[in-house]
């Protein structure tokens, strides 16, 4: 992993990308400069978590992507993911390292200092500031924590800080500006009429894209 | 694993045993003689799981028992866990023994005789015949296969059959003539007012109890 890959992250939703499907918005988004790419489907099967994970990884393969898997270190082992991210919910990140080995990218979500202290001394390669600005996509991770944590989250620990929810490209800026490496959009990029069109507007600003 | 464990084979519910709660209701059913015990949760996140599965191998180790966990291999890793059970919308029998090793015991759902031969060339260590009468407990797995589907399975392959699907004390008789090796219940056991009384009613017959 390098840094400037989670410059613009993108969390895969089966719903609200509609009938052009997750894996044509994922090519569209890598194409455009998308630098991650994160599974995440909470209802499919394991064998339909598996079969999807093997094509978006050879997707962000051919793209010079990261490929995460959330929660789920089964499927990221059966695929061959890149890594996987991991919420307070899921497995532990000691345990998640020790199974994937010491070259797989681990993320964690933290909502406070202390969890990015925790998720930096458990071997977490990246920190996922969850969740900045409200959100529909999301509905268990509580309140928003505003702007504020960011940089409080960003001083816990060195890791490089990813910012999620309710981000798109009128308030991306400010994410960055407040001290985020990265940002993760689920809706803003998988629910857009023209994906290349909203990720160029997102790579756009102090934050550098992934590539040019 | 030895196929004497397999004689009687309980899969938790969290709701069917309501207040006793899962814990509660495996102690009493290992107690009163069930050899095995499989963890099946589809609603719970990775971590609740882990949780639960640490405990209940801990308990199936005081008893003999079989410790599987349904569906997660990451979790029966993450546990330590005798073994997994796959169900064909979960990981392949082969991926499943890749990663968790020649000492896994790893359990296998199977409709028909294909799926069985299927079950036994990848690696499986039993099958399960899923499902045989009609139950409330599982909605997603079609039509009942009958007691006629036991002989046709068990014949398929030389793996240990367990029976599941609508199985109480009143058929497990001709089940176990049918040529099931073992018979696994959900709701007569996890929901029964006397756990005891049921399971020993339910080891009763042609088929050994795993222990005396």
């Amino acid at each position: 992993m390098n840094s400037e890959q989670l410059s613009l992250y993108l969390v895969t939703d089966p719903v609200l990308c509609g009938s052009r499907g997750v894996e044509e918005t994922c090519l569209l988004a890598l194409k455009a400069g998308v630098g991650a790419l994160q599974l995440r489907d909470k209802n499919a099967s394991t064998r339909e978590l598996i079969h999807m994970a093997v094509i978006l990884q050879n997707l962000c393969r051919m793209h010079g992507a990261l490929f995460i898997v959330n929660d789920r270190v089964d499927v990221a082992m059966a695929a061959g993911a890149d890594g996987v991210h991991l919420g307070q919910d899921d497995m532990p990140v000691s345990l998640a390292r020790k199974f994937l080995g010491a070259d797989a990218v681990i993320g964690a979500s933290a909502r406070s200092p202390q969890e990015a202290i925790l998720a930096y001394k458990e071997g977490a390669d990246y920190i996922a500031a969850n969740l900045i600005f409200p959100t529909d996509t999301k509905t268990d991770l509580g309140e928003p924590l505003g702007i504020g944590a960011i940089t409080d989250l960003k001083k816990a620990s060195p890791l490089p800080l990813v910012a999620i929810g309710g981000i798109n490209p009128s308030n991306a800026d400010i994410v960055r500006k407040a001290g985020a490496d990265g940002i993760a959009v689920v809706s803003a990029i998988m629910a857009a009429e023209d994906v290349a069109e909203v990720v160029r507007a997102l790579l756009k600003g102090p934050g550098k894209p992934c590539r040019t």
